[in-house]
């Protein structure tokens, strides 16, 4: 492996690594190392403290399965809120659905949308839509001053270290959940079973707590640690597992699908009694 | 990372690597290169030709998912062949069907067997079972000469490459039909979906030119490439997608559900697209 | 060994491995593939066809064991001629000599010239001297073309591959001495007694039938493969172990001195060995 | 570079790495991470808490030049002290000066011992020579115990980390003195100048204020930090640059040599600037 190479220690014992072209852009902003490079496998690269956050090659995954799974749960989801996200990819997906309005983006550095508009414009590119409201700021502060306000909430945040850590508390969601209408969906991003067992159960055992409705769903990222990304859903209302057919609509993805929209929580049976 | 590290290459610019506490074993066979360690990430680990085969922390998806699918699928599987699968894993599966009274094995590597037997046991162990057989020799030989003879047939290869070459041909699956009973199933492991894709493509074209069935389904296999890993299934009569609610039985598994068995057919888009 | 790091294999199976804050530049010109980058151990390096050529921290060994010892040997250097060296650090030590009224270089790929004026200015910033001239050309023809006209010339290229191969032929050493005035020496590096044993023995095999006095020196290279460089220099007149004492002059080194000038001389005795 | 590397971490940001064929023992004795493996570039090697410690292949280098710039600058060395050195190679180099009647070792780790002679023979076959006595034990004790006995202490430990934090004392350079008969000379290993340069600082200033005659000697040790090791000797009497022609006897070596014994003082300018 000669050359430049990229390495995630994803656990202390185990990594990803991945040959580098160049660096794109490194640069330590205010809240997290932020690297941007163009790798041979997967195209364009971002990564926060030494983690992949998304490439251009495998990036439609953890978007569409953020973004679609609330959305068509959602009867009509028409103000949308992102928290973190700053690479803008949820958000593009977001707009896929013509009932939204409104989506907003709360992203605490701006470095990387900044970025990521000039590295990953194919993601990012969404942004600049007149749907669409940017605010460089603190999710968790955004959210604890919004009451009864949105009709979904995505968390499409680092891990619990950094900036994000707030993000992984029940204060938190506790003020989603005011944040919310009376339907209101939210999805968090919620780490992977293999290595992060504990995360996941405390995740979905803080949420019942608040939630009527509670599930977790999963999807293959490749760039991410186990290859099994988990998302936590929690809904006031409306149940991902009963959609009514003729809700789904046409939708240009390549990752969701309506018949993958359910089986996503269909979950392998050490996941299951995570969150039992 | 300073120390012992083992890195599985899975394309040319894109790879794992993981923690090695020692070699337990590294062998040139008369077949491939073997390693076994003891990592600290996934336990003792199987290696042929500096590709993971198998873990002790993460065998338990390939294995349930290549057994439990197409016996589920089959009303009354009593005579099952696995070709390869020198681990055992697969065999230890399929005892858990009451239905089988023989359990056939044929592994081309003695030296896969003798090493899993004493590294892998947990994994191995059911090797010893009356109702196995254990053949040291070449599966496509002997899928040549079985006729009529199978109820399932699974296929616990390696990648296309060093002896398994041979397991990724029409005239393979040929054989395997006439090797199978009137109303028999099979499956092969087909790699992923997101470094191989032209190869599910051609095994899905080659499998359903033989098979009135054919199917893809998927499963999350950390330590193996992108995450996702494919399996091909041909079945002559019996469809894994109208298996009767009262013939899953109880069965201990950790991976393997009855819904899960449905949702992992499910495939994402780009992966159906593949099939089609 | 989290992040971006730049490892190259110096043999099949051993290599040196370094972390990288950011890559400067990458290209590959008409010749190699070039890359530029910020190493946080050793400063900015530059690389050809995945080998460190310098770094900003070690390069004054190689620079000033390349320059100094022939330039003292002989006795009224004026006119010199580097071959290669594109990065200008042999220049840097040349011009230390006052006797010397010119130095020539001559570089196939005005690439590693453009890029190390930019990165590493404290090595190239004296190819802009007034008594340097800069040749973008081919070394071998440039010595071909030359009669009679130098008083020392350095090799200064990269190991025996892609542009470079001509540069460890019997016909460039007669070239070489053929470009020599009648009392004139040159110096080539030769690679490390660790791994290119043989190299180094043809190396030396053949410089002997062409020059009179014939000698291996070493120094010792962090970055390079096995940390012990070696030098050849063949002389037609001036022998380099019987400088007078007060031909050395004060020079501001960081590695010669006049003491080491004898001590490279003598030679481990494995390395020795290869000279006989 | 796939399959077993083992990365040697040489500074934070900076390591070599080398392709393992298998590990030979892995253990935490009660003093250290103990791991010997057989690599493909060098042999086997022992490693000791992650260091390099020596190597079939390189260990000539440490060895001759630990044991026979001493053992030629005394004129008559009879009683010979190794502290550590429990691979056995300095021994062996001992060995081969007639005038010695007795080479006592004193090596902390009884294992370093064990697993040498099992997999190093070649190295610390000698130990069972009938001049040698092998005492397990501490070395710092030893040394203090010890009163006008030895004629030449060689110290030949591991880095200032672990249990060779004692042996880079002022304290202990004390001790070794009072250990050593009036006309002793004491050499001890001192790392490298490149990383380590205030360490080399410290030890030449402490051990002048012990020793009439202290000097700094280097060799090139490919699989050591940098490739260049540095060695101090302290003598009380006999001065190593000296030495009577007729002193040196001839001798077996790979590396050492009359004239190396000089050349290898010749110290590279920054070198020599941490001397004075």
């Amino acid at each position: 492996m000669g050359g430049f190479w990229f390495t995630e220690k994803q656990t202390e014992n185990f990594g990803i690594t991945m040959k580098i072209n160049k660096t794109l852009h490194t640069e330590k902003t205010d809240f997290q190392q932020l690297d941007m490079a163009e790798t041979e496998e997967w195209g364009n690269m971002l990564f926060l403290d030494g983690m992949v956050m998304t490439s251009q090659k495998d990036e439609f995954v953890y978007h569409e399965m953020v973004a679609h799974v609330p959305l068509f749960t959602h009867p009509n989801p028409e103000n949308v809120l992102v928290v973190g996200g700053g690479d803008g990819g949820v958000i593009r997906e977001v707009l896929k659905h013509p009932s939204v309005k409104k989506a907003t983006l709360v992203e605490i550095d701006g470095k990387v949308i900044e970025y990521s508009k000039k590295y990953l414009p194919e993601i990012a590119g969404d942004l600049e839509n007149e749907r669409v409201e940017v605010i460089v700021g603190d999710g968790f502060m955004h959210i604890a001053e919004s009451k009864n306000e949105y009709d979904v909430i995505m968390v499409d945040s680092t891990e619990p270290v950094g900036p994000a850590v707030n993000l992984f508390t029940k204060g938190f969601y506790s003020g989603i959940s005011n944040a919310l209408k009376e339907d209101g969906i939210f999805v968090a991003q919620s780490d992977n079973p293999w290595f992060k067992a504990d995360l996941i159960k405390q995740v979905m055992s803080d949420v019942k707590e608040i939630f009527p409705i509670t599930r977790l769903y999963t999807a293959n990222i490749p760039t991410y640690p186990s290859g099994l990304w988990a998302f936590t859903l929690g809904s006031k209302k409306h149940d991902p597992l009963k959609v009514a057919e003729e809700r789904f609509h046409e939708i240009d993805t390549k990752y969701y699908t309506k018949e993958l929209h359910n089986a996503a929580f269909a979950l392998p049976k050490f996941v299951k009694d995570l969150t039992e």
